[in-house]
């Protein structure tokens, strides 16, 4: 998906909503436990429940890893369940050497040979340039590059300074030599709001995977006054709050409920920004 | 496995070679594609003909995911092929905030959960304590932290001081608040070997796991003088020279002799520092 699509999605549903499937088989509600895969079936509930409401989707890979090759078979199946016109993000954390990325960029983007084809992938800054470049030689697929995260550990090494330079703030600038804003994108977690208009400051057209919001404590409001570009240029992630709205029956009805929450706020904040 | 073990092992069998199973279908063998799983048919080869002379396998994790979920598939079957005395390696660069790295610690540590135990994971520390510590809690299981690595992108990032602390220094010298030597391993690239003596000043005790030698350029001899401490305290990554020394029906003698010249090697460098 290119920039531009995304942005008429966000237009069209009036959302930057991402909506994280971080589906753990421990806290699923237990009715679903009998079905042949429960985690797709819990998926399938709440991608049917929420889409109207969400322009993205982010599959965090852990998850479906701690399961092994059968938590593969469920991330598969949901992957190629997500509607085609919404945004899908491989939460993976991925980045190595130049030859093993590519092997990666095979597993995430190359449906031919691995069965997957997700328009985005998070990626790990730490090894460099050789470890994201082999991510950016697909056509319409997208980095998105760990810059400042949402968790405590972000204060350890992400605001290290040299020359005045933090880290978080060096791989926003170096990683512009390698990719712009049609393929790289950045995670800025939502637990960091005033920092948001600097980051815009230095990244102005790029897309933000903004995490932290809901379960995390991050402000949407915050987020979006000081992180909004002239294509919103904002995905606001939010998994708990939604996915684990409810624990009954009712799980798929109360995470509808609010994905349509969060979905009205964003309404709001894009009609004061893009009025129709 | 505990680090006495690991050293017991290493003195038994002269030997601190780990072999990198970064198995690509398209570099293996041409007739072994007419297998089921030509990828565990190739690795069960190698793993045949060279476990008297190495004491890890490292199993480069995208190289699997490459082909999805069937690669998850020849991923399980490869590490249960693996010898019970040999130290087993995710090299997965994994990490990410607390919640996440406990699945994957329970995709790579807990077999009963997953199907895979490994003794190791390799992390990535860009996020900081709360995405390292989950997997430091269970028990004879290892983290390898990336610190300086192999590739031309270590320059990037790991290089930058902050009041003269580099930032692979900070790496090593934080993270063993979190861990020590009975948990901890640290990946510095063989490509580096003028900074080994540094890095030992640093981190004496801990285990480093070291690839870069072979395909990379690095040189054993140099990284074994000045890595090596009083329980030998390496593990020296050698892949594509040893898993691909030859295409045609002999890989596996190719690789069993390429195998035991690094073997030979290092029963040199080890009788020097541990005379039987």
């Amino acid at each position: 998906m290119t920039r531009q699509e995304l942005f008429k999605q966000i237009i069209q549903k009036q959302s930057f909503l991402c909506i994280g499937l971080d589906t753990d088989i421990e806290k699923i509600p237990p009715h679903l436990l009998s079905f042949a895969d429960p985690v797709f079936e819990f998926n399938k509930n709440i991608i049917e429940a929420t889409r109207d409401f969400c322009v993205a989707y982010k599959i965090n890979t852990a998850f479906y890893e701690a399961s092994g090759v059968k938590g593969w078979q469920s991330m598969q199946k949901t992957l190629d369940y997500i509607p085609e016109n919404i945004f899908t993000i491989a939460d993976a954390k991925r980045g190595d050497i130049g030859n093993t990325s590519s092997m990666y960029a095979r597993a995430f983007f190359q449906k031919e040979q691995s069965g997957f084809s997700f328009d985005a992938i998070t990626v790990a800054p730490y090894m460099g340039e050789d470890s994201i470049t082999p991510f950016l030689q697909h056509k319409n697929k997208w980095v998105i590059l760990l810059a400042l995260t949402s968790n405590k550990g972000s204060e350890d090494f992400q605001h290290r300074a040299t020359d005045g330079e933090e880290l978080y703030e060096s791989v926003i600038r170096k990683s512009q030599q390698w990719g712009d804003a049609d393929n790289m994108m950045y995670v800025i977690g939502a637990t960091h709001p005033e920092l948001f208009s600097h980051i815009r400051s230095i990244a102005p057209d790029h897309f933000l995977l903004v995490p932290g919001v809901g379960a995390q404590g991050g402000d949407l409001q915050k987020v979006a006054e000081a992180g909004m570009n002239d294509q919103c240029g904002l995905l606001v992630n939010v998994s708990r709050n939604i996915i684990y709205a409810e624990k009954s029956d009712e799980f798929s009805i109360a995470a509808r409920m609010e994905a349509m929450k969060y979905q009205k706020t964003m309404q709001d904040l894009l009609q004061s920004r893009f009025p129709s």
